[in-house]
């Protein structure tokens, strides 16, 4: 099994991220459940606010990446979780149609000082839509296992 | 129509947030489709990992928090979206089973420079669960309208 393990992500690596087509579906199905804000429902009002026509959630934008993080790298990785973020700027509305692209850019990694079995991975990950313009961006930690804790099976 | 307007988000104000209820079957149906991790997948992966047993994703997480913040003000304000998180914190993990509540806290607003019917306001959302641990927290922007900007109407 090729695994990604601390070792791996090292300084300046860029994963680039497999796109994922955005439906109107979709975007409405998850605002229904988690973000319920006119302009994420329906095109009248989303054409009516500063979107300017019907956009995903914020937070659907972050799953969307989020999806496209695991199917890229984390799926394959010695993922331990993550503690948080350190930003989210969205940048541009996410609309129907859309295509995203992206880029995932390790800024820096460590191992933990409490725990030798494992490491911090500092991310940064941008998507982009069809145009080249930059959706979202965020700064993200990622905890995994270092080589020898994968290998003696930490936490595994 | 009672709606809130920037300058109703004064500076130290509390809003509760409704209480969630996390399922289990949703906690996999968001993973399976964003966060397909194992350990939000399957209680036995949980348990293997740092996790101590099936969670809910991170994103998961802040879409059940944006629920619980559309509740309990977003949908009665002028909101017109966020341009962005601060941080986020993932400080414990999100189980089936657990019930969510929280709050949001307004930290500063102002007036926008550039558009004087628009206001930024910063919260700070703290969510926790039934045994009042910390689940998650971070610090995001609201931009609104002013009272002026929502009475003439602007972008509405």
């Amino acid at each position: 099994m090729a695994k990604y393990v601390l070792e791996d992500f090292t300084d300046g690596r860029i994963f680039d991220l497999p796109s994922y087509a955005v439906e109107r579906d979709e975007i409405i199905a998850f605002a229904q459940e988690y973000d319920p804000q006119p302009f994420h429902l329906d095109e009248a009002a989303g054409k009516a606010s500063m979107l300017g026509g019907l956009s995903a959630s914020g937070w659907h934008v972050c799953g969307m990446m989020m999806r496209m993080i695991c199917d890229a790298y984390l799926l394959e990785s010695t993922s331990q979780g993550s503690g948080g973020i350190d930003y989210i700027d969205w940048k541009s509305p996410v609309r129907p149609g859309d295509t995203l692209t992206g880029t995932s850019t390790v800024l820096a990694s460590r191992t933990s000082s409490s725990k030798p079995h494992l490491g911090l991975v500092t991310i940064r990950t941008e998507i982009r839509n069809q145009r080249g313009e930059t959706a979202a961006a965020c700064e993200h930690l990622l905890l995994c296992l270092t080589r020898k804790g994968y290998e003696e099976g930490a936490a595994a």
